[in-house]
C-alpha cells in the first residue's frame, strides 16, 4: 500500500535530466534529491515542485533529500561525481581519466555505503563514470542483492548506434534492433552479428536500403564513439540521452516489464568471466533488477573487441583499486 | 499535408529544457535548434536526436537550425539572451536590471527580425526577460499578425502560486484554480478574489482546510515572488517550470484547446490601456496564439497592484526605448 | 517491491473500456479480468493482451481472473451487474429502476464479500448503478477500512457540466471548474455557487463570455441529466467518460496526488447525514482511497436539491434492503 | 496553419476503439464520427466528447460527421461494414467468407466514393474485413495517389505473434522483433527467418530462453491464427488490437515517423506481382501512407505461404468483381 519513490542522487547536468524526466514519467509520488552541494539539491527540486503546478503535471512530492530517503526507495538512480577532471597541469590537454576513477570511486563508496546503511531493497541505477569500475564497486563491496544495482551501461552508446544506422536508411529509429556492448566509453563495439532494420540484417541493409553504404564493423564503431564526443565538444557535458535511458529503466523495473537491454553487471561465467569484470551485455530488467544475463554469442570481430573492451574496463579498475 | 514543426532559439538553460519537453512531447516531427554559439545549438540537438533512439521516445528530427527555419515552424519558442548580468563594477551586487534590458531589447529585435522576415505564420511563444517589454517589442515593432506573439509570462509565477497553496492545504496543485497578473517578476500579483481550491474561495478556505492559516494578499505576493529567487539563489537559475509553459502553450495551440492561460500581450482596451503596455492577464489560447483577452474584473487590492506593476513594465520598457 | 495490481471486475460495455484505459495508463503491471462469463473475462483480457504487443503500449500482464486475484490487488474497479433491466411485461416502457437495484444489490455484495475474503487493503472503486446505493452496502456491510471504497459518482457528471459550459463559452473544458452532487442520475445538481471558468463565477459568465447566455440552475440541472440521456438512446449505453473517470480515481490514489474529485462514499456527519446516504461530494483523493470529505457550504436552491437527491437515494436504498 | 483532423468511418465494436484511443492520443484538434446509423455516431462522438471534460483529456472537439468531414482531413481511418455474416440457413456455421466480401465491397466502394470525392490528401487506413480484399478495391478503383491507402493488414497478426513469442520466452513483447506477412486472416504466416528476441534469432531461442521449446513454423503459424479465434470465440469480436493498431499508424504518419509497419497495400512488382494482390509486408510508414515496401528475401518455407496467401486472396478478391 505504498506509492512509488525515487531518489535522484547527484543533480549537476545529468541528474538534472534525471529529475525533469522522471517527474514528467507521472509514476513516482516522491523524488528525493539529494546533492553534496544542498543549495543544488534544494533548487532543482524546487524548481520541478513548481512545475507541477502547471496542469500538465501531476502531483509529485519532489524535495531535496538526505541518506534517510534511502531507506523507503524504490528506485535511486545515482549521477553523483565529476563528470570530467582536466589535466591540472594542462586543462587543454585530454582530460585525465585515472583522476576521474580515482575521484568518482570515492564518491560510489560513499554513496553506496549510504544506501546499503538504509536499504537492501531499492534497484539501484548507476550512471556515474567511469561506469563500469563504479557498478563494480557498487555490486561487489556493499553486500547487496545480485542484481539489484545496474548501469545504464551501454543502453545511450547502443541508442547512438540504432540513430546513426536509422539514418544511413533513413528509417524512424525505432526500426532499428541493435546494441553495442563492453565498456560505457571508448571501447565499445557494435555486435553487428545481431543488429537488424526491421528483420533486416546488417550484411542485407545496403540491398534494402541503398541509402545506407556498407561499412566495415570498425567505421561503425568509431562513428558510434565519435558521436560521443561530438556532443561533448559541442554542449562541454551528454545528458538528454543517458538521462532517458536511467528513467526509461526505472520505468521497465516498475512494471516488472523483463524487457532486454543493454546495462552494465558484473559477469557470472558469462563469457569466461566470473566475478572479474563489470560491463554492459544484453540484459533481462524486472522488478529485480537484472534478472538475467544474456550472453549472446559474438562472432570472430565481436569477440576480439570483447576481450580488449574487458582489458579496457580491468585497467580502470585497477586505479579504482575494487576490492576483488 | 504537412507535420509540425518547431525552432527553439536560445539553447542554454531555458532552451535546452524547452527542447528536452518538446521531444518527450511527442507531437513535433522536427525540430530546429538555433543559438548564438552554433556549437552549443548543434550538441543540444545532437544529444536529443541520439535520445530517440531509445524506445521510449517517438522519432523526431533534431538539427541545428539557421533563421531559414523559420519559414515553415508551426511555433517558435525564444528564450534567447542572457537572463541576468551582474553588475560589471560589483559582480556581487544585485544584477542590473537596465543592462540586461539594453541586451536583450537588442537580441529580441534580432530574433524577431530573422523570423518576421520569414514568416507571419508560426505562433511565437516568448521567454526572454525581461519578459513583458520583449514581449512589447516583439508584438508592435515587426508588423506580425495579433495575437501570434505571446510570452509565458506569468504562467510560470501562476504555478508557484498554486503549487504554494497547494502546500498550505495539502492538496494536490490540480485542484487549485488561481493565477498571477502582472510582470513576470517583482511587482506580479495574485488574483485572490478569483483563487479557489475546488471551488472553495480564498477567503473561505481556512475554514476547510484547517493546515491553511490565513495571509494577507501582499505577504502570498511576497512569498511567489520570493519562491523564484528561493530557486535562484539555489541553483543559479530557473528553468523547469518555465520551459514546461511554453511547452504546454505549444501543445494548446496545436490542438487549437482555446484553454485560459495567464499570458503576455500587449492591452488593447483592457483595463484602460491601448498598445502602452504589455502584461500578463487571463487569455484563450487556441491556434491563433492568444485568441482574447479576458479583463476580469479585480478587487480593491488588485487595482492598485495592477497600476503598480503597469507602471513598473512600463519603467522597464523606457530602458529598451520601445518604439511606442 | 512489488510492481501496481489492478482487478477490473465485469468485462461487459463498462468494464471493457476500463481494462482498455488501464493498460494505456501504463502503471499496472498486472490487471486481472473477472467476470460472471468467464469466456468474455478471458476475451477481452486475451485482445489487451496481444494488443500489447505493438509498440505503443508496455508490457502488461492481462489476464482472466478468480476472486484469488483480489488478495494482492492495489486497485480493484467494478462495473460487475447489469446497467439496465428493461421493464418484464413492456421493453419498451422506461426500465425498472426497482429490479435494476434488486439485481445489483445482489451483485455487490457477492462481489464486495469476495473482495473482503481476500483483502481490505486494496482502493475499491465501484461503478455498478445504482451507484451510489451500491458504495453504501460495500461501504458499510463488510468491514471494509473507511476511505477505501468510493464510487465514480458524480465524476463523470460533472465532467459533463465542464463540457456543457465550455461549449456555451467557446472554451476547453479544462479551463471550466465545477461539479455536479448528489446522486448519479436523475436527481444530481450543480454547484453553480462554485462553478467557475478560469476564476469568472456563474453569474459574470455572460459579461466575459457574450457565447453563453444565463441560464436558470434547474435549466443547467436538466441539460446535464438529459445529456446522458443523449448518449444512452443514441448508442444504448454509456461508458467512454464513466471508464476515464474510474481510471483517473485509480492514477490518484496509486500517485497519492489528494485532488479533489466528486466521489460517491457514505455521509460521516456532513451536511446533517451521519451514516444513513452515500453521495456524491467534493473529496480527497489519495492513497487511501477518500482521505476526506469536504462539506462546501451551498446556496439555498443548491441545498434544496441535496435535500431531494438524498431523498431520492435513500429511496432506492430502501429497495435494496441495507442493513443500516 | 492547422490541426490535425482525423475522420472515424464506422463506429461498431472497432471503430468505437478506434475513436477512444484517438481522444486519448491527445494529437487530433478534431474528430468527425460517421456511421450508417447516425445515432450511433452521434452517441459515441458525445460520449467521448464529454469524457474530454475530465482534467486527464486535452480538448478534443468530437462530433458526428458527415461526408463534407472528409475535405480537410488529415486522416480517415475506417471499419464501417460488418466483421461476419452468419450463414442464413445455419446461423450456427462457419460464417460465410463470400457473404461478407458481396457486402464489404459494396460497403468500401460507397466510403471510398465518398472520400475521393472530397480529397485526395488524407490518409486512409482501413480495417474493414476482408481487409485485402478492400484495400485493393480502395488503392485501386478510385484513382486515390500512391501510398495513400493502406490496411492495418498483419500488425495485429504480428502482435500476436510477438506476444506469443514474448510469452515464451517469458520477456516483455517490445524485446520481440518480427511480423507475419500475407493476407490479414487465415494464410497469413510468421516470417521466423527474420525473426529475433533482442538479436538472438529464431532457431537459437531455446538456447538462451530455455522456456521456449522449439516449435516447427506450421505450428507457430497455426497459433498465431488460432490466438485470434480464441478472442472472438470468447468475446464475440475482436477490436482492441486492431483499434490500438491502426491509432498508432496514424500517429507514425502524423510525425513522419518513417517506421517499418507489416500494413497491407497492392504490390507493385514485389515478389513478382505487379497490381494483381493487396497484402502485408513490411512498409516504411511517413507522411506519405506507404512510403516504400521493403520486399525482404523469404526462406523456402515462407515462400511456399507466400504463394498460398496470394492465393488466398484473389480468391476473395474475385468475389469481390474487383475491377482489375
Amino acid at each position: 500500500m505504498k506509492s512509488y519513490k525515487l531518489v535522484v542522487t547527484g543533480a549537476g547536468h545529468v541528474g538534472s535530466y534525471v529529475l525533469a524526466n522522471a517527474v514528467r514519467m507521472g509514476m513516482f509520488c516522491e523524488i528525493a534529491v539529494i546533492d553534496t552541494l544542498p543549495g543544488r539539491a534544494h533548487g532543482e527540486a524546487l524548481d520541478q515542485l513548481q512545475a507541477t503546478g502547471l496542469p500538465s503535471l501531476s502531483a509529485v512530492n519532489v524535495h531535496a533529500g538526505t541518506p534517510d530517503d534511502y531507506r523507503d526507495a524504490d528506485i535511486v538512480i545515482c549521477s553523483a561525481g565529476p563528470s570530467v577532471i582536466p589535466d591540472p597541469h594542462d586543462p587543454s590537454a585530454e582530460p585525465d581519466r585515472t583522476l576521474l576513477t580515482e575521484a568518482n570511486s570515492t564518491v560510489i563508496r560513499q554513496v553506496m555505503g549510504d544506501i546499503a546503511a538504509q536499504t537492501h531493497d531499492a534497484v539501484v541505477i548507476l550512471i556515474t563514470n567511469p561506469l563500469d569500475t563504479v557498478v563494480y564497486i557498487a555490486e561487489n563491496e556493499f553486500g547487496y542483492p545480485a542484481g539489484r544495482v545496474l548501469g545504464t551501461g551501454t543502453m545511450l552508446d547502443s541508442a547512438r548506434l540504432r540513430q546513426i544506422v536509422a539514418g544511413w536508411c533513413q528509417v524512424g529509429p525505432s526500426s532499428v534492433q541493435g546494441y553495442m556492448m563492453g565498456e560505457h566509453g571508448h571501447s565499445a563495439f557494435p555486435v553487428l552479428s545481431r543488429l537488424s532494420v526491421a528483420g533486416v540484417r546488417w550484411p542485407e541493409l545496403p540491398r534494402y536500403y541503398p541509402s545506407c553504404h556498407a561499412l566495415d564493423p570498425e567505421q561503425v564503431r568509431r562513428q558510434v564513439v565519435k558521436s560521443a564526443y561530438d556532443v561533448f565538444n559541442a554542449k562541454g557535458w551528454t545528458n538528454a540521452g543517458v538521462a532517458e535511458s536511467a528513467v526509461l529503466l526505472a520505468r521497465s523495473v516498475l512494471l516488472d516489464e523483463r524487457v532486454v537491454f543493454p546495462v552494465c553487471s558484473t559477469l557470472r561465467g558469462e563469457y569466461g568471466h566470473d566475478g572479474d569484470v563489470a560491463l554492459s551485455m544484453p540484459s533481462l530488467i524486472g522488478r529485480g533488477g537484472v534478472e538475467a544475463r544474456l550472453p549472446v554469442a559474438l562472432d570472430e570481430w565481436e569477440n576480439e573487441h570483447l576481450e580488449q573492451t574487458i582489458a579496457a574496463i580491468q585497467a580502470t579498475m585497477a586505479d579504482a583499486h575494487t576490492g576483488r
